[in-house]
């Protein structure tokens, strides 16, 4: 009998589903890569049971699992490759219990990270992490690339949110780990093993994780505009080595603010900037009131690095303000096709890569508008092509921007992941040492090797 | 030819010592454990290379190897066990690198943690974990075991504290493991695996650690006495609850405030305290400004519970405050043998633990006086008594106390580690599933079981 009538026997047709309109739509994600084949079955789980069920089933059939969230991915971690099955947890999205007296939530795994902080809220708690994707990407998710966002630059991101963690392993095992207690050192650190593991090791299928007081007082947010992207980029590093700790530090080059013009239409862009000037965009926030000095400060220092910018506690002046950041994706997907990069580099490299990516741009005759997560030194490179396939001189220009993100001391994802789009240069980065070791441990945890295949590892 | 005169040969006398004297030191730490036999050689490496050296002999003898900081763990780690050979790492106490640009430091892992700070001091840095070890204790300790401290409450522990490891694995390969930046996703993160493994993985070499700036502005500070140690545990837990960040909370109950109060003598106590009162000592710190308004809300806290408390801003007055505080550990030395616990508990079970451990210390008739790390839940249960063996009825007390802290979701050590005191009680508290795959992980970085074998596992 094959492995999809065992999955139907078992867990039933409300569960299992080969509509092939239904995998169709599981062989690609956010990424925009697209699997050659097509997954043999989708299941979408309702309980922690069910999740070990197929899990069972699958690794006595020695047959590939995918485990995916909302697809939100941009390294194609969640694409259902041929021949495997796809477990969704979107429909595990309760909130099971948040304790206000010792700060956590204990959650499910398809729970949008959007929910849990509308959730916490009637609590003064909230839970800091926050990627731009929160209103469509899951908990799971998240914990399972080690998502970053855009305060993460000051409260840390997925990884340091997380305490304990269910997971369902091949075989169906379910594995806790980690404690609701803050500190602990029973053991090693299994739980920071499956955060940004990438469902490579198991299935998450329940986590614990901090829910701090929400940030009180007031908020002050500083736009300005630079003519040179690398002195934005100076204007960022000088604010941290200052030692000012702001809660949103983004840049956005002057390419990606054309695009954004474009998209929003001049007359809102305007309204929101104040200004219909292009440029290198740079938006800081302070929150919870320690902007009153830090905030002049900043804005000295970018004026001292040749920008102009305003000072504001207006909460809709802020707001439009982070519109504009939030223009940038929807802007860049009415580009073209993408290929969304993610390097990371120290933040004081962060001036010399703007310029070598401006430089290969120019060389390869590319378009790579970038934006960056300036407080973390987290840049994303954004390629920008016509037509589905990617063309050969992005991919050369895409090895010279690791390349080159190596050089500086950096690494090839910030906060994506490796996925499908960046196994190739894994081993570069990581060693043969370090990478055959990573190996070892996926087999502790998957001896059979069914465990999301040919994503992270080659 | 034997091991020892391998190393010998490989290392000379500088490094390898034999002398009975001083293998006789690395027999015990500070927990007062002492092993049966005594190893057979001391390695005190300076350099990288002849860690790698030492490993790979040993690992080809298959001798056992306990990596050693400055042995002032409270869990036996350490302890060079019988026919085993201790690697010291106090020598390389270099410090590589500070970089106030990119908020970080490099360093070799025999550096002691408070000269890190002073080191730092003077880029307006700081290292933020501070055990209360902090001026007797090496960085390398500190990340073999996790280590928390006072203001962890505030700035997280060790592991939030540590980018990038240098780790030297048995036959003597040099692993690298993080990187430089903030964020980075690439791979599993082996740097948590490391943090906390106590010396069983493989010896660190080096590492790269995060250095903030250092809190500015005033800082607020608030004594408390109460009659009843489960009040002073409920103001704790309600200053958690009010979303309150003190950067200390400290609660030191009135047996042991009766043994600093004889240690320092009645009248340096009272000068310090204010008072020559007995009761539970309750201490909380505010930093960078924060107190003035948290401080009084905290100041209330204490009152509606029952305690009597003042609050102030002067240096002088909070350095004595502290140095009550700071007494515990000698006032407890000095009253007898020491076993020093550490268990941990959501912070709203604080009070029900306190009431556990009297309620247990009167039964078995034992003296237990308790200090904790409120702000954390980290409670340190001591139990005193004559002679160098733990008594009957200090272990069936213990075992009683690590069921509570169980009971109440707790763990059984939140920063000493386990060592080989906390042995007996881990399956227990991991479950068969996890203590097994810990072992399996474990193999894969030391398949022939040389490093640290008998601590944490049996
Ligand atoms: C517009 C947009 C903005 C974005 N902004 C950010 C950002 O600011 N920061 C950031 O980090 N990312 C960002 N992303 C990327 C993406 O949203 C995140 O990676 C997110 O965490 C993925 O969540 P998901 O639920 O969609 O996971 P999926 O895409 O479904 O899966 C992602 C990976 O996790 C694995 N996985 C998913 N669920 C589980 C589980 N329960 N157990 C085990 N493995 C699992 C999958 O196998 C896959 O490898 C953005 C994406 C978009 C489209
Ligand atoms: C008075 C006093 C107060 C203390 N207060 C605290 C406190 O507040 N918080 C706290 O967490 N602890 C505290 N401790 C415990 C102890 O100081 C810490 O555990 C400290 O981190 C140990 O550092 P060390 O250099 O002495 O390590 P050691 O005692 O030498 O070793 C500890 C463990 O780490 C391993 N190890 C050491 N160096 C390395 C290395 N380079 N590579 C691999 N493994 C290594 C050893 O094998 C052993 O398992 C206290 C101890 C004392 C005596």
């Amino acid at each position: 009998m094959g492995v999809v009538q065992t999955l139907l026997d078992a867990l039933g047709e409300d569960v299992v589903t080969t509509a092939p309109d239904r995998l169709e739509a599981m062989r690609t994600d956010r990424s925009g890569w697209v699997a050659e084949g097509s997954p043999l079955a989708l299941v979408e789980a309702r309980t922690v049971e069910e999740v070990q069920e197929a899990m069972r089933i699958a690794d006595a059939a020695r047959t590939p699992v995918v485990p995916r969230g909302a697809g939100t991915g941009l390294a194609g971690g969640a694409v259902g490759t041929e021949g495997s099955i796809v477990v969704s947890v979107e429909r595990m999205n309760r909130i099971l219990e948040i304790s206000a007296e010792d700060e956590y939530a204990v959650v499910e795994p398809g729970v949008i990270t959007a929910d849990l902080n509308r959730a916490l809220e009637e609590h003064g708690l909230w839970y800091a992490p926050d990627p731009v994707s929160k209103n469509i990407s899951t908990i799971g998710g998240n914990i399972a690339t080690n998502a970053g966002g855009l305060v993460c630059t000051k409260y840390g991101v997925t990884r340091e949110a997380v305490l304990a963690l269910d997971v369902v392993l091949p075989g169906g095992t379910l594995l806790r780990t980690g404690r609701r207690t803050i500190k602990g050192v029973t053991g090693y650190d299994l739980t920071a093993l499956f955060v940004g593991s990438e469902g490579t090791l198991g299935i998450v299928v329940g986590a614990t994780v901090r829910a701090l007081p929400a940030p009180k007082g007031e908020t002050m947010t500083l736009g300005a505009l630079f003519s040179d992207v690398k002195a934005a980029a100076s204007a960022s590093a000088a604010i941290t080595a200052a030692g000012l700790r702001p809660s949103v530090m983004e840049l956005i080059d002057a390419a990606t603010l054309n695009l954004i013009r474009d998209y929003l239409g001049h007359e809102v862009f305007e309204n929101l900037l104040g200004t219909s000037a292009g440029g290198s965009y740079f938006l800081v926030q302070f929150d919870a009131g320690t902007g009153a000095l830090a905030g002049t400060r900043a804005l000295q220092l970018v004026e001292e690095n040749g920008g102009t910018g305003t000072l504001s506690h207006d909460p809709a002046e802020a707001e439009g303000l982070l519109r504009i950041r939030g223009s940038a994706n929807p802007a860049l997907t009415a580009a073209g096709t993408m290929l969304v990069e993610d390097v990371a580099v120290p933040r004081s490299r962060m001036p010399e890569m703007f310029a070598r990516i401006e430089e290969i741009a120019r060389r390869h005759d590319v378009r790579i508008p970038t934006i960056a997560h300036a407080g973390d030194g987290n840049l994303h490179p954004t390629f920008i092509f016509d037509g589905p396939d990617v063309p050969p001189e992005v991919w050369a220009a895409a090895d010279e921007m690791f390349e080159a993100s190596t050089e500086f001391g950096g690494t090839l994802t910030g906060e994506h992941g490796v996925g499908l789009l960046k196994r190739r240069w894994l081993k570069g980065e990581l060693g043969e040492d370090s990478y055959r070791l990573q190996a070892e441990v996926k087999a502790v945890f998957d001896p059979n090797g069914i465990m999301n295949p040919g994503k992270v590892f080659d």
